[in-house]
Order: structure tokens, then C-alpha cells, then sequence
């Protein structure tokens, strides 16, 4: 019985500066009775927010990572482990929230950005969700949504668009969109739960106004986005979503 | 301050045998404080479904109608009004959950049969939307998820995906996602949150196996879809979605 | 041997004013060879078409109807047949090009509009459909493409995407769009190719502005979906294209 | 008026062993009046597939590559032009037909597969885009299409779905689909065409069976394929198609 009483952990990497999806979506779980390992490059802003959670009753741990290399990850996910060993502990929850998202013209594009693009979207994304599988398949069915394990991965509207500027980053965003397919067919059968987030309508840092910033009609409030991935957790096995996409109510619906 | 105190109405429109996600659905918002407007064709089932409600400490009623016309469906969203009065209720959430699922090879399938499914899909659609917008229009906007209310179509495989013995059934339910679509741009503006879910999967009565019946991995449940009505209800209007694939875990994803 | 002398016919319903997508495609059919059946509503532009057709060395006869509804059709294609009987002729190609395109915002959409929309975009495509699957069942195989006949449905942008003005035009079309693909996955394996086109960026005659007109960035040429009509029908049977999007070079690709 | 005289050239990049969808359009577009360019891996093929076009009265000069990266794929366009200089040759269609098609359980992919797929399938249709993209922009206007240039992509079935054995494969073709994407909204107003297109139900070559290669229900010709770009290149710029999605008469249509 000791899985029943195993505690939940939530893995999730990327965390930008602590105030949008990541940060929330391991801020919202912590209310919720998860512990969380905190996956970032550079320890800027990991530590705070871990202290943040931990202060407020939660239990969360940082893990940095130089870059999201695959052996970088790899090694992540052996602490992430060894902090949160079985049986006291059992990963449920897996959020892939690192993008790179250069927008430039097609042919001020250069072959680093496209590399970076496919390094940080795609192949980190594989490196992660190697760590989530492995985990999942270790671990035994949990009552409450007749699941392994729960692994989500963020994207945005240029997981499903291509645009004037974004050829490198849609290319990237498109190919770890295609490994959430995959690997929702290939491990469902297995109970492990795999879904893909569609942010239609999130900007990046540089390109919020303030305008913007104040205007919940158009802005995707992090907050529900953390709550749509704690639904999508919460799922029971007969009814599973692969792809949510969230917009806002005035944003444009392609 | 009256509509703070407001009570909350679902209008839910089909709950075929009382077994499947209308009366799914009926029976979880009842249960989290919603009164509940039932409408159905014929009586056999509605006044069953509304007696369990209220005994059960919900609050339910049954408007009977003799078919899904535009006359009749009228009608019924005039009698809910009558039963459910401002200020004292408001409706919040409503329901089509209607559909004509004829399965016949294409050079089978009779022109009437065209029309029905076209009629109960379709312009059925249209005028329980109809009732549904012309309501919350008339609303204030809600505190916890600022929407003046949500509009839910009940879609499956069918309504994304035409197949061999389709031609009839995939032409009203794609008629009433576009529908769907539409009415997301046109009132999500005003606060107003059109959805439409997709029940990959579900099986219509006469389709079922008691292996399909028994397998929790292939079948889906319709307490679960009825969970996933009341998170759509539930969203900020910061982040809404529009459709909602369900899909059980061993189900095929395209 | 006589398929291989017979005479090829093209079934095409919907000319509009004579200067569109259905007048375009009988003229480059004709031009090709084409024996060229025109049903159409009112007898306005038909003959006037047929006689243009036929004085430029083709051969073409206009088959009037009151109204696109089942009976009317099923009797235009009676007397298609006993216009251009076998062995003498084979129906090759049957193109469905009518559509009731009203733009309206939802509230003022009333529900005879829904039902014409429905009856013209969806029932008549049902009702031409049905002839066209008949005689192509009736026919041999071609040599040049492997094909018993090929059946084409005029779509557009509202085909695949709902807007603020268009639930009632666009419930209609994504009907007749989900009546190809049920139609072309249940005859493909008998050698009938069933194709989808979607216009998009076409205009309706009253929304078209002087700058449209005359601006080929922004306009489709009829003569060229017309081309593209010819390249469907002959594809070889290896492989074949259900749905083709048109777009003008500066068209906004969703 | 020199651009008028100006022989066209097309410039395919990815032949296999000569006897697929690469092949085959160098055969039907130097048929069709054009000089062709063959980059190529190695020089297995390629001198054979140039020595049988030229014996043929066709023109084709082979440009090997040791691999498709950014570098090589620079220094080939250099030497195409070099070999087909301007004003006496105009680059009017490029073919970009180069995959690896990596297929294994998601476990059992190695990182370097995974970076072998970007590299191939994404990385590298950068860097031939980019030579495609910079040739049509020193060109004028074609007359007869009223294109500077036509660049297509060969798709799969894997560039729009995942599943359970493809999730490097399928990373890799989403990512360039989604540059094709890109870019066709990017330079469709500088009146360069850009094409997808989506063999679907193409086989690798170590994956057919005597039965598919014989049954040509279920198998794509190579030349229907090339007829498709040829095609492409034609259509006027009134009415472009982003992705051709082509299938056998028996393909399953998803």
C-alpha cells in the first residue's frame, strides 16, 4: 500500500523569471499537495521561487542545469531522484515549459538560431520527457485518474502556425508538438497520460505593453493556465485530452 | 447586488436513456449548485432524471418538448424563464447535448434521413443557441470566471471526421461545430464562452459491447465528460478554450 | 471497346452569372473535349453559356431547374442521361458549385436563412452527389487515370472556418465539406475520386470592390480554379488529392 | 528582354537511389524544357540519373554534397550558379526531397537520431530554402505563372501526424512543414510560391512489400508525384496551393 500514501511530486522545467506558466504551474501544485523539482538554467530566479513555496508550506526543490543539454537533463532528473526517492515519493506530474523563441525575417535567420531553436524546443523536450517516461513507467497506477503520470508540454500559437518571422521558432515549436503526438499514441495504452498546451495569445517579455499587461480581455493570466494543467492531471483515464488550447475571451480564434 | 446572490441555472438540452453525459451532466452541476433545466423529447426519461435530482437535494425541472423545431425550442427556453425568474436566477450554463446519429452507406441513406440529421444537428442547434445567447446577453458578468455564461455543444469523432457509412450523421455534426466556431468569435467579446467537446470514442446504444461496456480503457464515462463541462463552465475568461477533444487512454488520437 | 470512344461528359450545377468558377470550368472542359451538362436555376445565364459553348466548337446543353431540391435534381439527371446516353457518352466529371452564402450576424439569422442554407449547401450537394456516385458506378474505368469518374465540390473559406457573420453560411458549407470526405473515403476504393476545392479569398459578386477586381494579387481568376478542376480530374488513381486550397499569392493563409 | 529568353533551371536537392520522387521530377521537369541541378549525398545515383537525362535530350548536371549542412548546401547553390549563370539561366523551381526517416519506439531513440533528424529534416531545409528564396529574388516575373520562383517541399504522412514509432521522424517533418509555412507567408507577396506536399502513403524503400510494389491501388508512382509538382509550378499566382496532399485511390484518408 505504499504507493497510496506515496507523495506526489511535480517535475517542471523552465521557469523564465518566475512570474508566468512555469512559475505559477509549481506555485498552484504546491497549494495542491505536490512537492515540486524545479528544473532551470541558472539559478536566478529557481532559488527564489523554491523559497517562495517552501515559506508558504509547500515543498519545492531547484535544480539547475548549465543549459538543457541531454546530459544535463539526464543528470537532473538522477537528483531529482535522489531528493525525491521511492517509495516516500512518486513523480506524477511532468511540465516541459522551456521555449526559445526567436522571431526574425527569414533571411536575417542564421544557422545558430535555427540550431538553438531545434536544440532548446525539440531536442531538450525528448531529453525531458525521457526523464518523465522512465519515471511513469516505474511507477504503479494511481487511484484517483487511473493514471502513471501526467506529462505536459507548453506551447503557443506558433505550435500550430508558421508566420513571417517565425520560421526558426514555429520549426521548433511544430517538432515538439509532433513528439507530444507520438508520445501520447505511443504510452496512453501504458497509462501514462501525455497532453500539449496551446497558449494562444501569451507574449513574451519584450513584447507586452503596458497596455497589455493591464487588459485581462487580451492576456492569458498564468494562474489559469496552472489551473488547466492541474485539470489536465486531474483527468481520469476515459476521458483524456491531448491538445487544450487557451485564449483569451477577445483573442482571436484563427 | 442581487445577481451576486443569483441563483445559477443549467439549461441542458438531450438526455437520450438518463445514463449517457445529458443527464451526466445534469446530475454533476445539480450537485455543485446549479438548478437544472432539463429539456427532452417525450417524457419517458426527463421526469425520472429531475425526481432523482430532487431527491437527491438538487433542484431540477423538466420541460417536455415534442420535438427539437425552432417553435418548440422557443418555447421550452420561455417556459425555463417562467420557472427560473430574474432576479432571483440566471443561467450560466446551457447544454446541446441533442443529436440524430443515423449510420447508413451513402447510397442508402434517403434524403429524409438527410434532412433529420440536418434538423436535429443543425437547426436545432441554432435555436437552442439562440435561447442560450439571448440569455446571457441579459446577464451580469460572473465574479469568479467573468463570463456572462457558456455555451456548450456536445460533438464526437463524427462532428471532425467523415467515414463510410457518415455521409448523413458527419454533415450535421460538422454543421453544428462550424456553428460552434462562429458563435465563439461573434460573442466572445461580450463575455459570452461558446464551446464545443469532442467525444472520441463514445459509443451510441446500440453500438455497445458488453466488452466495450465493462473496459474502462476504451469506454469513456460519462461522469467524466460531465466533469469536463463543469471545468469549461469554471475558466477564466482569460484563458478559455473553444473545443475540447476527450479521448479515452487506449483510444485511437487520429 | 466502346468506353474507350466514348464521348466524356462533365455534370456541372451552379453557373451564377456566367463569369464564375462554374461557367469557367464548362468552358475549359468544353475546350478539352468535354461534352458539358449545366444545371442551374432559371434559365437566365444557362443558355445563354450553353449557346457561347457551342458556338465555339463545343458541345453543351442547359438542363433547368426550379430549385436545387432532391426531386429537381434526380430529374436533371434523368435527362442528362437521355441527353447523352451510354454507350455514347460516359459522365466523367460532375462538379457542385452551388451555394447559398448569407452573411448575417447570428441573432438576426432567422431560421428560414439556417434552412436554406442547409437545404442548398448541404440536401442539393446530397441530392447531385447521388447522381454523380450513380452514373460513375455505372462507368468503366479510364485508361488515362485509373478513374471512373471524379466528383467535385466547390468550397471555400468558409468550408473550414466559422466567423462573426457566417454561422448559418458556414454551418452550411462545412456540411457539404464533410459529405466529400465521407464520400470520398467510402468510394475511393472503387475507383470514383471525390475532391474538395476551398476558394479562398473568393468574393461574392456583392462584396467585391473596383480595387478587388481589378488587383490579381488579391483576386482568384475563375480560369485558373477551372485549371485546377482539369488537374483533379486527372490525377492518376496513385494518387489522388481529396482537398485542394486556392489561394492569390497575397491571400492570408490562416 | 532577356529574362524572357531565359532557360529555366530546377534545382532538386534528395534523389534517393534514382527511382523515387526526387528522380522522377528531374525526369519529368527536364522533359518539360528544364535544365536541372541534382544536389545529392554522394555520387552513387546522381551521375547516373544526369548521364540518363542528358542521353534523353534533357540537360542535368549533378552537384554532390558529403552532407547536407549549411556549408555544403551553400557551396552547391554557388555552383549551380556558376554552372547556370544568369542572364542566360532563370532558377524557377526548387525541390526540396531530402528525409531520414528514422523509425523506432520512443525509448529506443538515440539523441543522435534525434539530432540527426533535425539536422536533416529541418536544419537542412533551411539552408537549401535559403538558396531557393535568394535565387528567386534576383529573378524577374515569370509570364506564364506570374511567379519569380516556385520552392516545394516533399512531405509525408509523418509531417502532419505522429505516432508510435516516429517521434524523432515526425519531429523533424513538422518542423519543416512548419518552415514551409513560414514561408509562404513570408514571400507569397514577393510573388514566390512555396509548397508543401504530402505523400501519403509513400513507403520507405526497406519497407515495401512485393505485394505494395505491385499493387499500384496502394502505392503512390513517383511520376504521379512529379506530374503534382510540375503541377505546382504551373498554377498562376492567382490561385497557389500551400500543401497538395496527394493519396492512392484505396489510401486511407486519416
Amino acid at each position: 500500500m505504499a504507493s497510496l500514501a506515496a507523495k506526489r511530486v511535480l517535475v517542471v522545467a523552465g521557469i523564465g523569471n518566475g512570474t508566468g506558466t512555469g512559475a505559477s504551474t509549481a506555485r498552484l501544485f504546491a497549494k495542491n499537495g505536490y512537492n515540486v523539482a524545479i528544473i532551470a538554467r541558472g539559478d536566478r530566479f529557481v532559488q527564489g521561487l523554491a523559497n517562495e513555496i517552501n515559506s508558504s508550506g509547500g515543498e519545492a526543490a531547484p535544480f539547475m542545469v548549465p543549459s538543457y543539454s541531454h546530459d544535463h537533463l539526464t543528470a537532473a532528473w538522477a537528483s531529482i531522484h535522489k531528493r525525491f526517492p521511492k517509495p516516500e515519493y512518486t513523480v506524477r506530474a511532468a511540465v516541459f515549459n522551456v521555449a526559445y523563441g526567436v522571431l526574425r525575417p527569414f533571411l536575417d535567420t542564421t544557422p545558430q538560431e535555427v540550431q538553438e531553436s531545434l536544440d532548446t524546443n525539440v531536442a531538450a523536450a525528448f531529453s525531458f520527457a525521457r526523464g518523465a517516461i522512465l519515471a511513469f513507467k516505474d511507477s504503479d497506477i494511481e487511484e484517483t485518474n487511473g493514471a502513471r503520470g501526467t506529462l505536459i508540454f507548453t506551447g503557443s500559437t506558433r505550435s500550430i502556425r508558421g508566420n513571417v518571422t517565425t520560421s526558426a521558432y514555429a520549426a521548433g515549436k511544430w517538432g515538439s508538438r509532433a513528439l507530444s503526438q507520438s508520445l501520447a499514441k505511443e504510452f496512453g495504452p501504458q497509462y501514462i497520460h501525455v497532453a500539449h498546451s496551446i497558449i494562444d495569445g501569451y507574449r513574451q517579455r519584450e513584447h507586452r505593453s503596458a497596455e497589455w499587461t493591464d487588459n485581462e480581455d487580451v492576456r492569458l493570466r498564468p494562474e489559469s493556465i496552472a489551473s488547466s494543467y492541474l485539470y489536465l492531471v486531474n483527468q481520469d483515464r476515459s476521458a483524456w485530452t491531448w491538445e487544450l488550447v487557451l485564449r483569451p475571451a477577445h483573442g482571436k480564434l484563427f
